[in-house]
């Protein structure tokens, strides 16, 4: 059969700098969705896209597109409203484990569809899935009835809901065309809107750890989401947030888990705290419950049974130990004084090379794999403490884990300024 | 087991415009060719190092790292010179396969290890695939066997020749990702150098029909080729030649076969005999040859024994009916005048669309689809004449080839001055 496009003419012409119309973007994503464009054709015009951009005509094109490969979800027969967050990832980004619990403790439903490890951060799913017996994949009566008796839930987006953007989130992590802004915005606004949640927050991260460094284009990217929100019709906010130093103290997959119970149970890193709450803030001021404070049902531990819940609702068992590792490993200060600087990106990348994330996208994660930081800029040090554990099951790889930290912090002699944790907020 | 480099940082590094050191190419390129490193992968570096380039150190080891995926042939215990010859690639370009029987008529050997189709180019062996029963693989034995017996060979690069050329040949074919000049030339010298022929002639196309339009970019691409073989002891001369128009009167398979016979029965277009000789002398002097005529050659059918000859050797009939399609349709002139302008590239892309070329690297090809052109520049043409006849085996694919001949020519009152076919040479 004659198809109307080719997958090889619409690469070349987006290569050469040319505007794809919005029947050659529908042909090229459904597709190959259903495989006709093979894998590599997309990669190679991922990374043409990477060059050249997507102008909004194209950019709105794309994520339609991505959503009419799927279904389409609708909570509005829930007795609450529905509200989602969404992050573009970091090190120790791990706020959606306290806060989709927290929120549901709150009043609203919150229908978490969560991605998998995406280059050098973590993926909530693989987190999560160090739990013992935790399965990420329901079926969408599942998620709904969880949603509905739970009121949380976290989880993969099913294989029908926008299946491209499935399809092209993993390819896009082992091609090195995860940093565009376009095909970052068409990625979670297409899922996220195909999900049919009521309302949406974003964390637009900025800073050396997040996918783009530059804060003026996480805004461009923040604008680029709340705009196609507003298009369909999906009351969107964002924040803006520093990534440039690790958030918490955990960069991996069981480890933080164990740090996110900690938020749970009233403790934990001060920043990850103050992000959850800020999140949970902006989610329950768009689901209508403004009224709710959130630390106070922190406080409560309502939100620590909703977390329990939410687990053994999954399969998981969230008294059981968490997966330990086989091999560990201490980085120590060489010196007395203050840490004036830990950034985040080596860190990422010393716990993606432990074995917390994948180079390839069949790979497996390990779930005791990452780093656990014992000190975070403004914590006095003294020369021979422990700065960091690096733990995994495999030893050969902590040689280029540790190599990754080389340089990546400064100890001096007084604690420097830290800058805001919410840099702006785009509503 | 922990490897040096990892894929996805050596993708972005390229993305970002940094240079690749010699282990890590040699890495990237070893690992492609054994399937550690993933075809969409390849995909996103090639169109990475299409937008950023590989510069000469670069080049220099992705070319020696492609030839170290493989063994290397040595044609020394022959009783005669060997020398090659390679085109980039333009329409209606069937010129080795009168070539390569003439030079060996005129005692030299000729080793023309030869590629499939490259966007919208043809490919000698897609071409020679027409002929019934002749096949283009052959062990390396049978090619040193029909070198000696015969003098020339037209086949496939054997699987242990420069095997990651020969992937990559295939992936950057359905990428977007062929009109690169580190890319090309790394993989025509990777396969010439790694071949072991004494000496190597390219015919750097240059114009609308070419993968390289701009002469200079050609030249560029000349330069480039003729020092990577003087760096590998190879003596190697390029001319740049116009394929701002289609060579010949075909362009397909089956109807390049046609008419390269005629070409050797001492008919043809003139601007394929032209180029064929030119060629020819080229090849004959770098082998040591200079003495001999090929047009005498030519003109004495002694090339054309050869022809049969080394058809018959690879299992074809030179004799049996070439495969005829299923389905013709006719372009007829709108006025009468005289053919001004003919463009290369709408014919190359009409010859595809009819199946004469493939859009994935797993299709098929159409041995009898093409376009057989009845008139070229300079030409008296009457209205009504038939200017192009479609062939295909496939109806359907007729409307969208004969739209790529929409506005492919020019009818004028008066015949204009055509430009010279040989460019440039570069020594």
């Amino acid at each position: 059969m004659a198809e109307p496009f080719d997958a090889l003419e619409l690469i070349k012409l987006k290569r050469d700098g040319g505007t794809l119309g919005p029947a050659a973007i529908d042909w090229l994503i459904s597709r190959y969705a259903s495989g006709t464009v093979a894998d590599e054709q997309m990669a190679a015009m991922a990374m043409a896209v990477f060059f050249r951009g997507l102008d909004s005509t194209e950019l709105s094109a794309w994520t339609t597109a991505m959503i009419n490969t799927g279904e389409r979800m609708d909570f509005s027969g829930l007795d609450r409203p529905t509200v989602d967050k969404h992050s573009t990832g970091g090190v120790g980004d791990k706020i959606t484990l306290p806060l989709a619990p927290l929120v549901a403790a709150c009043g609203a439903a919150v229908p978490q569809l969560s991605g998998r490890g995406l280059g050098h951060t973590g993926g909530t799913l693989d987190k999560l899935e160090a739990v013992p017996g935790w399965r990420a994949d329901l079926t969408n009566e599942e998620l709904l009835h969880q949603l509905a008796e739970v009121g949380a839930v976290i989880c993969a987006a099913g294989s029908g809901l926008a299946p491209a953007d499935r399809k092209l989130y993993a390819l896009r992590d082992v091609t090195g065309t995860v940093e565009s802004i376009p095909l970052i915005a068409s990625s979670i606004m297409s899922k996220k809107i195909a999900e049919g949640t009521g309302a949406l927050v974003l964390d637009v991260k900025t800073g050396g750890g997040a996918f783009i460094t530059d804060p003026d284009r996480s805004r461009e990217l923040a604008r680029t989401m709340v705009g196609l929100g507003a298009d369909a019709g999906l009351p969107t906010v964002a924040l803006v947030t520093d990534m440039s130093t690790p958030l918490g103290r955990a960069a991996g997959n069981a480890v933080e888990v164990a740090e996110s119970v900690e938020v749970l149970a009233g403790g934990g890193p001060a920043d990850v705290v103050e992000l959850t709450l800020a999140l949970a803030r902006e989610m329950l001021a768009l689901a209508g419950r403004a009224d709710v404070d959130p630390a106070d049902v922190l406080a409560s531990g309502r939100a620590m049974d909703v977390w329990r819940t939410m687990i053994r609702a999954q399969g998981g068992d969230p008294e059981a130990p968490l997966p330990r590792p086989r091999e560990t490993h201490q980085v120590l200060a060489d010196q007395d004084g203050f840490l004036t600087r830990l950034e985040a990106l080596p860190v990422g990348i010393a716990a993606w090379r432990l074995g917390a994330g994948r180079a390839r996208k069949e790979d497996p994660v390990q779930a005791a794999a990452g780093v656990v930081m014992h000190a975070k800029p403004g914590d006095r040090v003294t020369a021979g403490q422990p700065l960091f554990t690096l733990q995994t099951d495999d030893p050969e790889l902590i040689p280029r884990a540790a190599a990754a930290l080389d340089g990546a912090w400064t100890i001096g002699d007084r604690p420097s300024a830290a800058g805001p944790l919410i840099i702006d907020r785009i509503g």
